[in-house]
């Protein structure tokens, strides 16, 4: 989507409070509920996705009219930023967006908590990402491997950036892909796993594109390999320590989640497979004395994604299954107990060879 | 230092074990002492490092036995890594190093909190740094800007990576820096200012390298803004939040840290200076709008700086006290209340034009 056809989804919102206005009426935005009541598990595409449920914010209703202001004054700020071909981070926005109302003691913000929830009350009134409005959340992520990509004009050859990689933005809209002989990309949850294969040059032995997460997914990394999945038809394999957050972090990755279920059809990859760590492997390559006692809180979380429609699947209840009733947890790093070269060299290439693939 | 001398240096240590044992005394190890009362302050240096004081680690006392043994484990496996040039995290040293004592139920290491002090002591009593004994940290870090830097035999132009940027691995040793046209190096906090930054040119219209720290900054990202202060005499300038977190942040990149003493002379910068935030700039640009109240937790570390002998500077008592007296904070995106482009185009260049530094 271009940035003219969102600059006219922001206009026309405005021409219709200003019909409201003219046919004597409260101006009212109409947005769809964010509530749990109406997160969805598409099962069909696995995915997490919004219901049809929708609310109204109105300006001449009290308990409305700060919102429906602070609302504006976003959209108005997200016009102006895509009109001159800026972005911002969302605390800028807030920053940009915080004043005194002249002749009054009211500030339009007091905090960013007031605005961040408005940000996506936009997105999803309008359908759009928050990158789309050109707004943009914290970096994190690196990217290595046998792609060339276009970025502001200059044609940057990944498998040529030694063993440092590229920093992946916040906003990869701009990125087009130039070449790419890389057959599947690899994601992985750890830096220090991408550090260990790319010192053995796994992406180039396996002809892989290689990306590290370093925790939980940021949004730019998620929508990149999107973009690489459906742009590219390039299958998409992800690397996670075993154990419930790691679990997660895949699940997000792949359907989406709960608090961001509007963006999932942009920023998940349901065609996306698991390689590990699982607990079956702990049998299977004799880690049992690499593991580590798993503690209140991971038990608390596995019960809570044995609860999620996402996870009903035979191969992911057995996993959570067999973590709880094992009582450990297992590390990507713990690979290194056989050799630093056993996960690239045996590990990974032995069990994506035979597609011993989770869901 | 290459490899061999350190491989040395680790036989060395080796071999005067063996004399202990032929003459009949319990092998024994000498090591600074890393404790408070040995870390001083160089003032002239203005760098934290190690006193004098030495204790000994002896074999045949129960008390260091343990210890002893684990230490030596460590040093074995690290010449393993330096003889086959390979590297490994320090968990994956862990792991590698966790089994049970044949004919025992005693494991080497119970947990990685064993491991990760005995390798400073190893660093101290060789006088190495981690990373030539071929351990690495996490990374973290972005550079961009006009340098071109030959990485395992990659020649990488930092000025072509578009608005991506290079991710900074966790060891920067084997970076050669072949071509350096840029007159100074920014090191900035946060990773939203750097993609403001880098939005907004400024790399390209001030001819500077930007390094993003992302936070505290990572060992690799210390090193590598070390090597670019000694080994091509650029300035460095350091631009954070203005709280007492942003303003540590500099002071660990600039003096070393009290915990990691030892490293200060190879990860410290103490020619580095600083342009902000300072309360100072609250008046000046009239920010007072979008500052925020100081908690506890910040007043507490406050007083904290206030002790600290490298913050026995007038400029820097001047800020510190300030800060506590006016009871705000503020943050590097706040200048986006001014404009978007107002850090860019006014607030940096004309501060650092006019030498408006803090030492």
């Amino acid at each position: 989507m271009d940035r003219g056809k969102v600059i006219s989804k922001l206009v026309k919102l405005a021409e219709e409070m200003l019909e409201d206005i003219k046919l004597g009426e409260s101006p009212k935005i109409r947005m769809p509920q964010r509530s749990l009541g109406n997160i969805i598990y598409n099962e069909k595409e696995n995915i997490l996705e919004l219901g049809d449920k929708k609310s109204t914010r109105s300006f001449l209703n009290v308990a409305h009219s700060k919102k429906f202001m602070q609302t504006l004054l976003i959209a108005a700020k997200c016009k102006e930023l895509l009109a001159r071909n800026k972005t911002a981070s969302i605390r800028e926005l807030y920053y940009q967006l915080k004043h005194t109302i002249p002749g009054t003691k009211e500030n339009t913000f007091e905090d960013q908590s007031e605005s961040d929830p408005l940000i996506v009350d936009l997105e999803t009134t309008l359908g759009v990402l928050r990158e789309q409005l050109h707004l943009k959340a914290d970096d994190k992520g690196t990217l290595i491997g046998n792609i060339k990509i276009e970025d502001s004009g200059d044609i940057i050859d990944c498998s040529k950036l030694g063993r440092s990689g590229l920093s992946i933005p916040s906003i990869v809209e701009h990125y087009k892909f130039v070449e790419v002989k890389a057959d599947y990309v690899l994601v992985i949850e750890t830096g220090a796993m991408f550090d260990r294969l790319v010192e053995e040059k796994y992406h180039i032995k396996n002809n892989c594109i290689m990306i590290a997460t370093k925790g939980q997914a940021a949004r730019g990394c998620r929508r990149l390999v999107h973009r690489l999945y459906y742009e590219l038809n390039l299958p998409v394999i992800m690397f996670t320590d075993g154990d419930p957050w790691g679990y997660y972090i895949y699940s997000v990755m792949k359907a989406g989640s709960m608090s961001l279920a509007h963006e999932s059809k942009r920023l998940g990859t349901p065609g996306m497979k698991f390689v590990g760590m699982t607990m079956t492997d702990i049998k299977t390559y004799g880690l049992e004395k690499v593991t580590e006692k798993l503690k209140d809180v991971d038990r608390k979380r596995i019960r809570e994604l044995l609860q999620y429609p996402w996870f009903q699947k035979k191969e992911w209840l057995h996993e959570l299954k067999l973590m709880d009733k094992m009582g450990v947890r297992i590390e990507q790093q713990a690979l290194a107990s056989k050799s630093l070269e056993f996960v690239a060299e045996e590990y990974l290439p032995e069990k994506i060879e035979n597609n011993q693939l989770l869901p």
